[in-house]
């Protein structure tokens, strides 16, 4: 096992990452404060692992809510099930939350506990790629809008983060390639030699070998935890961690949740974030090529197959979180490996590239 | 004008008080951060004040959104429609909101702000007198639920609170009561010589003179930053602001919202804490008493009038926040002018006094 320390002053916490963690009662118990335990998991998840984490926690009184699974229902009407839940069981501020399952359920978890009596302990077990490398660690929680992803949420980091990666055997293959879109995002972001381990390695990695695994997932939070500790509540530098989520983020408000995983969309966007990059001038036509090659061998979507209109795609842009005042600010590339935060750019770049991958 | 700053580091802001304050754009204005305004207010205060608090803002762009008045509105579908205007304006995470009316505008517009796109600024513009002297301060936002009260919410401070007494002009007499019996509060709780003052001045204050408004705001505003500036998210000596709180929410949540008003649950709480203090030996009789024709003089409820009974009252309390893995928390009076936090004292003891206070 390999453990992350996520240095956040009083909001630290260790991150766990390794094989058979779900069989090691203290990875649990040790981080949790008073004796009520509510388990958050979905209707997939529940029949692969509820009862063996069930099983770590014989001298709490656990209770348990099961959601139903997927990106359009994460919503504030579902966040309502687990407050339903945990008053019906009468659970005080003392409790503890344990999210157990993909981004979605971390994210509605941890947004239930940042706001259930104004904020209760909770503790992260992600089973899916994608939340172990991305939204489990740092502290982002909430819900989508009709009219925006995550527009509605909090910070609050959990107490620890439990990544077993054998939770991945029972992951799908387009869950996992989606998952590997934000494995790639930390090489293109801030990690030249990363990437080049993984444009070395992705055929292994596909084939889910597990000491891969855990060297990519411990490099990916180890990379995440560095920026997180710089900015925590994203004053700054922690957007860099958006690459390819400005652009993707429209290809899901558009398309409606749950056509593209979010990790798909953020495949499209980081390639749509490459070329607008060339365009710049800052990335040669050979590294977008590069770019699109380690997503392709990932078995990940580089185009929206023209199911949208450019028209739309603007539109949608500038709804996002990342907007000040009007201006749509783009995480972009250098070269790959190191990714800036900018606004300097003409609108009509920004519109060429998305006449590019869009209809007209 | 008398400004008070309540000291919580980077979170630090400073509450006027004082007439005509709506008068003085800067005491706003200085306090915003990006040019997008949502003032937040209910059918019941718009048509009062918010042409004028508009009239302040003419360099912003400036949007509103008016929600129903009542507490049986303070649910997470109200907050909603707050979400749904701020994104319906496209607004980023440099806005501000204002909060402009009672303590549920107040609650409401707070976990808004706390909650869209995971944090933006507020500002609280208190209109009634229990918003001004007690939850416009100190950055406890929130909704009720159908479970509990104020169950779902977040520590958020505001930038700023414009207390102007001159919107008491149009408080209705119960509401006003309903104010008097928090400032009763902060005499209670922690300041015997400010118990003393509202003794002697209660008909003055209950007649609506402005200069003791003013001192009374001033006072219990004061009284409250400094408990919060020791504990701003409760997790010691703040739980004294709950004083009559626990049995208070106990009748809310028993009766609906909106039969008794918060502030006329927590006068009876109050004098339910005063019973339980006599029966643990720490008050007299006469002490009680001097409670009771104080929150009487004030034209506040002293009784749930048979409304209630005592086996609901108890399955009320037991699902409020106060409680630590299953034991009832309660404030309780050493003397007048002085409480203290226990949990220490015969589940019997407790029953008494609810039973006095119901049927059977």
């Amino acid at each position: 096992m390999k453990t992350l320390e996520l240095d956040l002053g009083s909001n630290s916490y260790p991150i766990y990452i390794g094989q058979a963690l779900l069989e090691q009662a203290e990875l649990l118990t040790n981080h949790i404060a008073g004796k009520q335990v509510m388990i958050v998991t979905n209707t997939t998840v529940a029949p692969l692992y509820l009862a063996k984490v069930k099983s770590l926690l014989a001298a709490f009184n656990v209770a348990e809510v099961i959601l139903p699974d997927g990106e359009q229902y994460k919503t504030l009407d579902t966040v309502n099930l687990i407050f339903d839940a945990l008053l019906e069981n009468r659970f005080d501020r003392s409790c503890t939350l344990i999210a157990l399952g993909g981004g979605v359920v971390g994210d509605m978890t941890g947004f239930a506990a940042a706001s259930y009596q104004r904020g209760v302990n909770f503790i992260q077990i992600p089973t899916t790629l994608l939340s172990q490398v991305d939204s489990s660690v740092g502290g982002k929680t909430g819900v989508n809008h009709p009219l925006g992803k995550n527009m509605i949420g909090a910070f609050h980091q959990p107490k620890c983060v439990v990544i077993d990666v054998d939770t991945l055997d029972t992951l799908d293959d387009r869950q996992y390639s989606a998952g590997m879109a934000e494995v790639i995002k930390y090489g293109l972001l801030g990690n030249a030699s990363f990437l080049e381990f993984l444009q070395a390695n992705i055929s292994t990695l596909m084939s889910r070998d597990k000491g891969l695994i855990i060297q990519a997932v411990y490099q990916s939070c180890t990379d995440k935890a560095e920026i997180v500790a710089q900015d925590e509540l994203e004053s700054g530098k922690r957007a860099l961690l958006n690459l390819g989520h400005t652009f993707g983020h429209a290809i899901e408000n558009t398309l409606g949740y749950g056509v593209f995983l979010h990790g798909e969309a953020i495949s499209v966007g980081m390639l749509m974030a490459a070329e607008m990059s060339k365009l710049l001038g800052d990335l040669s036509e050979d590294s977008v090529t590069e770019v699109k090659e380690l997503l392709e061998k990932s078995s990940l979507p580089v185009s929206v197959n023209g199911k949208i209109s450019a028209l739309e795609f603007l539109s949608a842009m500038s709804v996002d979180k990342k907007v000040i005042d009007g201006n749509i600010r783009l995480i972009l590339m250098k070269k790959l490996g190191e990714s800036y935060i900018t606004d300097t750019y003409q609108k009509e770049q920004l519109e060429q590239v998305i006449g590019n991958f869009c209809q007209a």
